[in-house]
């Protein structure tokens, strides 16, 4: 029988191995797996694969090497962990060469230093597609940072633009001219991502769960919310970059279901206590508040039920 | 410019990442990576693909769930770690359908069970071919067993036949019948390891230095001992299992030196105090003594220095 959807993998892979084990404090299925320990540990993995995640036609090999980086990076950002270390396994095709190398390993490099990350071992093998994957841990101080801890009044946030790397991706695909497309591009290729931003997380006591946005916010905000919680999303046009409303026009699709389909965006969703509100506003001027957890099973956006889904690798 | 060697890729990244961290004891470049803490911990990865590592015609789903994952363990054991923990990323192409991954979930499951070990998380992504890639840790609770760290007149053991997996890759690869070859073919689809192998060697205070088996002796042999030593082994033909002689004349090769390359036998090779020895053989009946390190930059096998190399995905 073939595979439908990533869901029904994840369904088999719990029915094969236990959830719980005594020396796990959050288990697998968030954006890290939590262990005991001093310190706690938090670790995550991602892969980057060419022609699945990106294609060598348009994906400069320094930011192959960047992203593949830093979107491992992103998953213990959005845990509450200060990342340490990583492990990179990597498959290389005969049609890398030596200079193409260099320049992945300078994009992640300068990436690494950047946070101070420890590269600690990993694998090499050949294959027929250049695909890297990588395991990154962190420590975790102060709050885990869980998805499924809201509590009806909490606000919902994003704490960046949303759609613009899906826009910089049809862009780059679909090969536009890019002038004027700066942002939605440098957004796919090169997602920003710093040190500040997750102390700024961390030290917000007011967040009650938090994620990274990786398949889109009409996938994800089922993620980010707890069962019995819906929401109340509401998305202006106002909020949307000029290049996403742009994009999504010249594909032919309403620019607010185009944002709220944008994968990759790798910016973080959460949930927030309402006095907590003007603190995190503060102290990142680009996070917009989108809605509040509310008392029904239901997700409405902009006064509809949410009936669009983001990306899943198995049901495109 | 091609890519030549395995070394050549190792040298680059030692160009880009630091090799040194104040959190780390054993740096990467070992079977793990070792970082300070309560426990200390110890990490490792190692990739299983399909076309590289194994092919669909010979291997059966449930031995490349369980030897994905036994090859992991094995970097654990012959750091003297204890498995805690994995992180599984898999590709799968459209040509695995649920039945066949079951079966690989369950001969990883069955193995993950026998060590305890907890399933912590990872990546799932379409492509071409099937790949497994598994990053896992473990504690150390008494010495680290390095490489590199003999001194002159330990003894050079191995735990258990050489030879055998690439026999039984032979047998596989070349449609040999494979009455006859059983065991061969047991030993490179299903290596076998226990946590009792990872607890005698764990507890034998004379062990100065330990690895795993997994490119071939003859080029491991190199990894093994420090610079400034070189060994004189002797592998008489009495240690090698008769379905390796038998599979060595087949294809017309000198047995001792077919055993010496034979990669992926996942048996633990190491040094040991000369005191120690008759405790590691009461301890372990398979193991054998086949040399000694001594003060002279050469490695000298059954009297002539050893040319051959083991496997390299580069330079096959």
């Amino acid at each position: 029988m073939t595979i439908r959807s990533e869901q029904e993998i994840l369904k088999i892979i719990n029915s094969y191995f236990p959830t719980y084990s005594k020396e796990v404090i959050a288990p697998r299925g968030d954006d890290c797996c939590v262990f005991n320990g001093h310190p706690r540990m938090c670790i995550s993995s991602d892969l980057f694969l060419e022609d699945v995640h990106f294609c060598l036609s348009y994906f400069p090999p320094s930011s192959i090497g960047y992203k593949a980086l830093a979107v491992n990076i992103s998953d213990i950002l959005a845990m509450g962990g200060i990342p340490l270390g990583f492990n990179l396994s990597l498959i290389l095709p005969p049609h890398i060469d030596i200079n193409f190398l260099k320049q992945i390993f300078q994009g992640m490099s300068s990436l690494a230093h950047r946070f101070n990350l420890y590269l600690a071992g990993g694998d090499i093998s050949r294959g027929e597609k250049l695909g890297i994957d990588i395991t990154i841990w962190g420590r975790i101080e102060k709050n885990i940072l869980c998805r499924g801890k809201a509590q009806e009044g909490d606000l919902i946030f994003i704490t960046g633009d949303i759609g613009l790397a899906r826009a910089g991706l049809v862009v780059l695909e679909k090969g536009f001219c890019s002038r004027g497309y700066r942002r939605a591009i440098e957004q796919h290729l090169h997602p920003d991502i710093s040190p500040e931003t997750g102390d700024i997380l961390r030290n917000n006591p007011y967040i009650s769960s938090l994620m990274d946005v990786s398949d889109g916010i009409a996938q994800d905000l089922f993620r980010l919310l707890p069962v019995h919680l819906g929401a109340e999303i509401d998305i202006s046009l106002e909020i949307l970059p000029e290049e996403v409303k742009e994009v999504a026009q010249r594909v032919g699709e309403p620019a607010v279901e185009f944002a709220l389909k944008g994968g990759e965006d790798y910016v973080f969703m959460g949930t927030i206590k309402k006095e907590g509100k003007d603190y995190l506003l503060k102290d990142m001027p680009k996070a917009h508040i989108i809605g509040e957890a509310v008392e029904k099973n239901e997700i409405r956006v902009n006064g509809s039920p949410l009936k669009i889904k983001g990306f899943d690798h198995f049901n495109p």
